[in-house]
């Protein structure tokens, strides 16, 4: 296997530029997943992210009083120190620390830190330590989850190419709401509980997308006709990111396709389960 | 550049009719969004709309006895006097005044003063100004966002081609819920809630959408069964506006693609984001 | 024009089986729509069946004890008497009575007269008057709305195609809600107002649909699990009749477009809003 | 007609390895369709299975105490019984009782059963019962609906290749309602019935998919403000999974109908309804 980089952050021992050796061996387990030893450190990460998650979970059932509430307590703070640690360990072995820093997962990994200091302060704040969930997103590297992350992009991808449409949906959908909002606010009163413009608009967001808690209702009978059709709209205008995004994810689908051509013919347009030529039966590249 | 006509009551000085020079600088500024003084204006423009907005949405929350209350009350008539003089000041350089009276920017430029001055007699139609957010809509215009109309085009496109298909669903689901609306009257009974056809119409239409505000449920065994029926209609029947619109958009982007076609070799069928001719390597019309 | 059958109960002056001239001539205004008796007859028919759907909706607002009520009652006493009248001139001026009578339209006539007289028994029977409302489906043929009906055979064929798929993903719904619901009855229990297997069922269908009116909800946190993941499904699941439909009814709509052919060219396949070719410019037939 | 196996538990006389002549025949009854005596048993064992589940809804509808009720209970211990003997049979006549035990059915059956004598030690378990349910799924092989298990099968292949894109989906879901559940848990706290992490998250996931009980409610304006942001993200992601499906069955149809090729000139790609070759005219194979 040749070597490769596993991510941006990952140091080469064929880089040009040099640096420290300890640096390069600290590195190579935090960032790279190809030796054992950065195998392991990343499932060690990802088991104790969960860990350290459901700790945070409990914490928000279980009294801080009882025995086990105090246990809850402590491991989150052990979480916390060790994922210091870690941060500061990253920062020590990367090239570049502000890239690192300002990068999406240098931001993850310092937004996973700070609530638990920062609950010293302000109680309740260590609820925020979920975002470490977002650092599970690593997973998909290490396990080699290649193909998800392909089916991943062909997502992502269509839903970038219908990005002006989407936002164009948005646009629309917002105007409808704020003047509904407005409508029923004139309608129904400060007496039937649409006490404001904002939590009118609140009230039309909830029937719009056919949500319909219920907490505000229509009580008149022309604010309930309003309403019926704030509702048939809604629904029949679910129709246009669905047919939006349909479009563009076909579209995307065969796109992604096209990609591989085979060796043999050159003929391209072969199914992403294909392993081989469907016109001449050469293996097809991976 | 050319001189080229922003919208249709954009007077440009090559026209045959003649017009005091005053009128047409004037409309310059405030129909065109070519000149320095026209882009000016309209940026200004869209953030009074905006700001004025903000401030009816706010004094729907504040009381008008307080001191913030009272500067929300006057800066509301500071921005309507100031739309009212722009509304006169329109009026007097476009060629053709009732031809703008009456068209879809004309009434929504009159609707957004009105209810100011009818609040002196209706208190609370001053929400109704929230129309003001439509004359927004000129932003796509003044930013350049050609890329975003062309796309809402698409969308509109795909709604009128599927108009008829649109229209034969809603009647289906219109008559869907009176009948449905009845036979609950029937069923329940003004005991449970439903005391008229109307609000049993309503509450059809909130279960149908799947919506399912709670304010009316059925609570007699025969009465959930007909719910859950309808229900599950209304689960499945929305694949309908979905699979027509799907179907229509699908259609109306291909032909959105057709439109290009390449100088070099005359093939179109062109991606949308494409610069160049994937067939010939030609630099594509904008 | 050439005389043409309006529906299968027209009769035609050059149909072979005699019968009386004057029988002819009903028939041709009632079950007609071509002469201008026949027009109007529909038309004016419309109208009632309009109107008296109006008073049955109203009459359920409004006491019977108010001289507006009372008057209500007695517009609806015209109106069914009106209808019953017309029925039996439906039955007099058409060939084979019995056929009428068990046909589609035979029964909703029929539907349309009867809860008025069986209100005089059953209280509350006549708000089933309602039923009058698919009359005028009638209004398809009489304002020869040929394009409505043809988009409506579209999305019916649609249906018709994607049947079987359709019925096999109810199917598993049903399964899925019987089985949900028993889960949730033995969890819940009747504590929490689950109190039997039926109406576990009709909340698991308001949950699956995504309706959620609120008026039973889990309690308990592991029913909370169950709930959430079938929410979660429901969701999830409507992806499955969307799909269904959307790529039956392309089919079907690509299906509609092939069956014009030029009589130029002979080449088919052109849009349903085409008037002329698009490959050699001859009128295409209507 | 050829003999054919129906399952794979069906032993065929043609069989190489011998088995006892009445294991064979009782074989064929209970897993064979083919036999008139195999379909009697077939049709019978369906009523009997949705009797029994009738009987265990009603079972928790009526009070034990009344004399219907009692019925009810003996009812469900004669029909358990008479499974508990079936499923020996079924244990008897098979070749490899062991691969039954395991397999799917073998497993139904078993569970179909345990219920009735659990529920003497645990009060309610009885309702469990409805997993007999599934056994109905038999139904298609009896009733020789191939059509429908066709169809079936496109839809669950469409399932299929698109499982890597739904299990992102569902990933990028999960991972969104937790991060906005502790977000709310935060925002609203204890005092507005937020009352731990787990229950705020199921509060996201009734939010997230349109659901909206309106058991928990967000109070504050900015928690108001965070639910609206979802509500508008969980009726626009809908567009995902139903793109996704849509998506792979338009292709799973596609491939299916390639299946059939023409006796008479080769060609494929007909139609699921045609009996004739499109291209020659030849009868196609079933």
């Amino acid at each position: 296997m040749n070597q490769s980089r596993t991510n941006k952050f990952h140091v080469l021992k064929t880089d040009s530029e040099p640096m420290a050796q300890w640096r390069i061996n600290l590195n190579d387990i935090i960032f790279g997943a190809e030796s054992r030893l950065g195998k392991a450190f990343d499932i060690i990460l990802i088991i104790a992210i969960l860990l350290s998650v459901l700790a945070v979970i409990l914490e928000s059932i279980v009294s801080l009083d009882t025995p086990f509430g105090r246990s809850l307590y402590i491991i989150e703070w052990i979480f916390t120190l060790a994922f210091t640690i870690e941060y500061g360990l990253r920062l020590a072995c990367v090239r570049h620390p502000f890239k690192y820093i300002f990068s999406f997962y240098g931001l993850i990994d310092l937004l996973s830190i700070i609530p638990t200091y920062l609950s010293l302060f302000i109680p309740g704040a260590n609820s925020l330590l979920v975002i470490r969930i977002f650092r599970i997103l690593r997973v998909f590297r290490i396990l080699k989850l290649f193909n998800y992350i392909r089916e991943a992009e062909t997502l992502a991808e269509a839903m970038v190419t219908g990005r002006r449409k989407i936002i164009v949906f948005l646009y629309f959908i917002c105007t409808l709401v704020v003047v509904f909002g407005c409508f029923m606010y004139l309608i129904e009163g400060s007496d039937n509980g649409f006490t404001s413009i904002p939590r009118s608009i609140y009230w039309a967001i909830v029937t719009m997308t056919t949500v319909g808690y219920g907490d505000l209702t229509p009580t008149t009978a022309f604010g309930q006709m309003i309403a019926s059709m704030m509702m048939i709209i809604g629904y029949a205008v679910i129709a246009v990111p669905t047919g939006i995004y349909t479009a563009e994810l076909s579209k995307a689908i065969v796109r992604k396709r096209d990609v591989r051509g085979c060796i043999g013919c050159g003929k391209n347009g072969h199914e992403v389960e294909s392993d081989y030529c469907r016109f001449c039966g050469e293996k097809l590249p991976e």
